[in-house]
């Protein structure tokens, strides 16, 4: 089998390319080791940029989001007996977020692609992808019970940290840079309705805490908590104590943490991860297969995203003219909003948690960050510019 | 001997507030450790903020100052191959900073005082402050061979980090906050004009290098080094290579290191350090008696200059209205620009220098911030204020 763009991964990205190179009517094959049913219920993120929401509209996958996503205008930030607002729209010229979980843009894009797509196959394990430096590179995959290889005109690994794709940059191109944090997030759903209209990060000297939600009926909590944290020394009544004490909301007309069934409960480590670079040869890396950012910025999904927003775009340049400058640039354009991105995760997550390890001192300068951001117009737009995302060609 | 304030200290603070005092017609007596040649020779800081410039004008000290001092509309980072301008006027709204050295301010403050203001001892070693909870509380030093004290109604320490007064306070009601850095300056004083007309900041994987000036005819340079250096380590050829070589100004038109004689070379270590609160009955703390910053904001000075204003303009309102408000709001007033200079301080401090622990994921980072206040009016703005410095009454 051969196929113009082979995509490995049926993530957001993965998905989400595949669309915007059948829009271009450039031919491309999806395979995805898991099922459909995994793919569709897996929990991630919940946050869209405005740049990935006009993305997926252009997708033609905007239709349940326009009318179930929760478009937002803000955020509310917890420090100290203080709550401060961060206006989204008043401090970048109009700018806002949508509420719409992951696994729903997953499962429009899935129907999309099933319905008018190439070819997506579930359960399609990838073993290995060669030839990243021939005109031909080719990926091996067993499925169905067999062995099989799809030749490609390129290959793009959509298949996160753990995937293969990034072992077919040779070991002596790739240079990756880490950095883990010294405590977790245990993420619960809840049936119960939201908190607040918005999201509630708190800073607390018992550890962060952040007030989310996925729907009108369904919140999503998390509790920063220590590495290795095993969730079922967290009984539901725990979780919800604790809440209470981080977010500190009972003196607050509007917000209250309302208890409901708990439908999931996990631990998330925070890693921030990048390799570079995002391209050899033929093979082109996008999304978590590429970079890994800690989920306080809200930026993983929109990151790979606009990855691939920029990819669809430099293969239709090429389909369009034969110049492969666009491709050519791929994985320093990203890089450049990558890192940005990598910044703003690592700020947003040093300044609202509580390192074990962290002085006196060190508390003190998160209250003078938090204090600055709610009084200086400048500090607080630098917050909002970065959390409701750059615009595309940055 | 009795007297209403007696000061500790003739650096800046102590010298700044006893004038101040004059001029509300407060009597005040100065006491300083060192002799008058010491005090005006001992290098320190040389940036002055819009702030501290309007407060010694005020003073009647700012004649030479405006006739020597340097307006600096901005400064200079640089960082991997790449020159920012910081404008500070079209940030701020019109303010700039002065280059002028602390020694200048010391010797023109020194000589009003002499000249018109109240008892100002120099060689008057205090060794004990008692009785802060008292009306009144007694300075005990030694002055021409003799043991002495002088009864107050209040006490100020400006008698910096290692000073007595800060002992005044109960080490229970005391608290201190520090972070020390595992880098120190180098410091050179030579006498050859600027590298450039304004400062320059530059990041380097060799460390941090700082081009500033002490006037139009000589320059003041600063290298990030281990802790520990010897400065014999470094003899004047290998500075200068080295400066050289993290500047990386060649092929920067209007920019040229000029090399000159060297007439001082020290090593400053970096600390962070502020002591809470700044007052305890009536004693106060001011200026680096209360708060040390590494010098990379070249905030010190400055903030040592607003606890003073601060303080004289609560004096002055007790001795007119009986008032003890402003007295007794002088800590947190202070404390909270204290710990935005000291969070600003910490930040242009890490930002810049090479942490020897650092991973190639920090240095990244510190690009991307880097490149961040190179393209974003908020981020750039957000530097220029704090650099500039905050209004008075924040």
């Amino acid at each position: 089998m051969h196929t113009t763009v082979g995509i490995i991964g049926a993530g957001p990205s993965g998905l989400l390319l595949a669309r915007l190179l059948h829009q271009a009517g450039i031919d491309s094959v999806v395979l995805e080791s898991r099922d459909r049913s995994y793919v569709e219920r897996r929990q991630r993120a919940g946050i869209l940029e405005q740049a990935t929401v006009d993305a997926l509209r252009a997708a033609g996958a905007g239709a349940r989001l326009d009318a179930e996503g929760l478009p937002h205008d803000g955020i509310e930030l917890r420090h100290d007996g203080r709550a401060t607002r961060i206006d989204f729209p008043a401090l970048t010229g109009g700018r806002r977020v949508w509420v719409y979980a992951q696994t729903e843009v997953v499962k429009d894009l899935v129907a999309l692609q099933l319905a008018e797509g190439g070819p997506l196959h579930f359960k399609a394990e990838v073993t290995a992808v060669e030839g990243a430096d021939t005109d031909r590179p080719r990926v091996h995959y067993r499925h169905e019970g067999r062995e099989k290889t799809l030749t490609c005109d390129y290959v793009v690994g959509c298949d996160g940290y753990h995937g293969v794709t990034r072992h077919a940059v040779p070991e002596s191109e790739r240079r990756t840079f880490e950095r883990t944090y010294p405590y977790s997030w245990l993420g619960i759903l809840a049936e119960a309705p939201p908190a607040y209209d918005e999201l509630i990060y708190a800073h607390s000297e018992r550890g962060f805490a952040l007030a989310s939600m996925r729907s009108p009926s369904v919140s999503r909590l998390y509790l920063q908590v220590p590495n290795g944290t095993d969730p079922a020394d967290w009984p539901d009544e725990r979780v919800w104590d604790e809440l209470d004490a981080r977010l500190a909301l009972t003196a607050d007309p509007g917000r209250r943490l309302i208890r409901g069934p708990v439908t999931q409960k996990s631990v998330l480590p925070m890693r921030s991860s990048v390799t570079e670079p995002m391209r050899h040869g033929r093979v082109f890396l996008a999304g978590d297969a590429a970079h890994i950012v800690p989920p306080t910025g809200a930026k993983g999904l929109n990151l790979a995203a606009a990855d691939v927003i920029v990819l669809a775009r430099a293969f239709a340049h090429h389909a369009k003219t034969g110049s492969t400058e666009l491709l050519d640039g791929y994985s320093d354009t990203c890089l450049r909003r990558v890192w940005r991105a990598e910044h703003f995760s690592y700020a947003m997550t040093t300044t609202l948690h509580t390192d074990p390890a962290q002085s006196p001192f060190d508390t003190r300068l998160q209250q003078s960050q938090l204090d600055r951001i709610a009084t200086s117009p400048h500090a607080a737009a630098e917050l909002a510019e970065n959390y409701t995302g750059l615009p595309l060609d940055v």
